[in-house]
């Protein structure tokens, strides 16, 4: 837990990226949120890569903490939570972007997802406005 | 060590990158090669992050694994390495520019390191091309 978000304090913007992306699962959740359009626990707890419950929880916190991510209250049932990415972590869509063009290039592997890497390919631009906006590409 | 580079194996591109970036480091020694153009052991031990010898030799070997890095040996001295991006990993290019944007745009700290942010804001594609072509933009 201290390895992942320890400080750099070397002032270099990429440290500064990584003290908050720079382990196994932050962009992960931070793509269920952008890309698939996770909004509660249970939707994350249900990705791809199937992360713990405790990992999801402790990352969760730390996105909170960084202000990547909300957690408000569901209107529609009070003794839930829903979860969002905040501005700043929509403004990480270009980053999202790059990593999945840069991954459609040199992954080979026969169960390569290619839904949002075809969607880049036609329209970056668009793709980016709907993370930007809160909507799933 | 088994937890930075254990498989997802979900197809989503995301985690594909995250497989090899995903760690405090890795992308770290990228930049000191793709930016500070650091080309030796001893140049990349004395990054602006203090990394410990044992972690950069074991993702120096992960990543000369993935593709990343190569390493042959100096010709000037036999006895020595020499360290270098490989397409593959220059290619991650935008990513770092993306990062790095990303960075300037939320990261209010007093040491804030503005050089590479700079030289992205007045001319990225000239940077990304440095990159690319192997030269310290």
């Amino acid at each position: 837990m201290t390895e992942t978000h320890g400080k750099y304090d070397s002032g270099c913007p990429v440290a500064y990226a990584l003290d908050i992306l720079g382990d196994r699962w932050s962009l992960l959740i931070i793509r269920d949120m952008a890309v698939r359009g996770a909004q509660t626990y249970g939707a994350l707890l249900e990705g791809w890569e199937g992360i713990s419950t405790n990992i999801l929880a402790q990352r969760l916190k730390q996105l909170e903490q960084d202000g990547i991510v909300s957690k408000t209250r569901d209107p529609e049932n009070r003794r839930s939570f829903r979860y969002a990415l905040t501005a700043k972590g929509r403004d990480l869509a270009p980053v999202i972007v790059e990593l999945v063009l840069w991954s459609g290039k040199y992954n080979a592997a026969d169960n390569a997802m290619t839904g949002l890497l075809e969607k880049i390919r036609v329209d970056r631009a668009a793709v980016e406005a709907c993370i930007r906006a809160g909507k799933t590409p």
